[in-house]
């Protein structure tokens, strides 16, 4: 399944819900290591909106746990409503095989990297995105700023990974980087996430629920200044080019 | 007046409107090069929302010209109301002696560079902003982006500029830099323009209307996904530090 635009996923841990409980979503990504039996879920599952499955590890270390998620995950991809599994990258490059079995059960690939810490150099952004987009179809790398200068480079990233036409999806994560989740699909990042929490939960405060981020994604596509009413409002100025430093 | 948080000016030709006209606008930028009787206009004014006094020309060459706008500009300085004048860069750069005679009629000043067609190198942006700086008390630079690059580079610009101290507004035009007016402020950027037309004319499409940025730059302010959240949400995975290239 190709992602043509940004598409915006809802993320949950039950995708029994009614239909109507995703709204403006395109996508569902099920995390199935928060949900209560995961595979029954999918068997139930006949909704219309494609399904990314995730099933994220604690840690990566213990063989036995890791088969074990990733054998489910594998019953996953089994699904038709599951168009996309999404495996850390840090897990393909030890197992390089799982990728042609998954792709076996006709689902892309989505190659994820998270750092909650820290955001890398931009290099090894750069790094990053190339070596998730060699195992799979969409490259996605989430990283936690600093400050304003490391949510730059990650959307400078984004974007240059974009230009070389690699599919990407990046965020950076915490409250100095929530814009990105809003203005990333302008630097070509082709998958945007919105938490969904139980029905019986309140959303948290600052977290970015799933029909606001849509509409906020909305209006930046739509809402691009265009050139001409630049050149009539802002300025009708002529300034002289070749300003010496 | 030092402007310490971000602030919202509504851009006019027109200041004899009713108060409530402006509505998120915390100041207003009175284009004196469009308005009918702009002296008049001021002396009619009696509104709490301090103004920005900014007079355009064509062109830069003409002297005669040239001394009548800033002639019009200083007059305007005069007024109480008026807390801020626009002075292009290219302006004070050969007449440096004029920022001191604004200055003695208690104002501050942006200095202001435009390039309508392109977007400088990121560090001409560094350096004109620090011209910018040395004449004036908010360095105000807008460039067109020709893509996202242009756009990245000039809000990486304005954050480097903050982190040095200077107070900056920083805009990337067209419709590929409309977004850089909503998440400017997140850089460090003190001001965002948002123009009013005439009162008679509908909104063009495309651009962000006085209220619609008032309101998108208070969900970007507000809205940040806090950290808590964030690792309750989206991860509750621990990746292994030192991912090797």
């Amino acid at each position: 399944m190709k992602i043509r635009e940004s598409a915006l996923a809802a993320t949950t841990n039950n995708i029994t819900k009614e239909m109507d409980a995703w709204g403006a979503a395109d996508l569902l990504e099920f995390r199935m290591d928060k949900a209560a039996n995961p595979i029954n879920q999918l068997s139930k599952y006949n909704g219309n909106i494609p399904i990314i499955a995730t099933n994220r590890t604690r840690w990566f270390g213990g063989q036995a746990t890791d088969t074990g998620r990733l054998d489910s995950l594998f019953s996953a991809s089994r699904f038709d409503a599951v168009k996309f599994v999404d495996i850390e990258l840090e897990t393909v490059r030890s197992k390089s095989w799982i990728t042609h079995e998954f792709r076996e059960n006709d689902v892309d690939l989505i190659i994820s990297h998270h750092d909650f810490d820290n955001t890398p150099s931009r290099e090894i952004i750069d790094k990053i995105f190339e070596q998730c987009a060699r195992y799979g179809d969409i490259a996605k790398v989430a990283t936690f700023p600093q400050d304003q200068t490391d949510t730059l480079a990650l959307l400078e990233a984004v974007n240059a990974a974009t230009e070389k036409g690699i599919d990407v999806a990046g965020i950076s994560m915490g409250k100095i980087g929530s814009h990105t989740r809003v203005i990333g699909h302008l630097y070509g990042s082709k998958l945007s996430y919105a938490p969904l929490l139980a029905d019986d939960t309140d959303y948290a405060p600052g977290q970015i629920p799933l029909e606001k981020l849509a509409s906020l994604i909305e209006i930046t596509k739509n809402n691009g200044v265009d050139d001409q009413v630049i050149s009539m409002i802002e300025d009708e100025v002529s300034v002289p080019k070749g300003l010496t430093l």
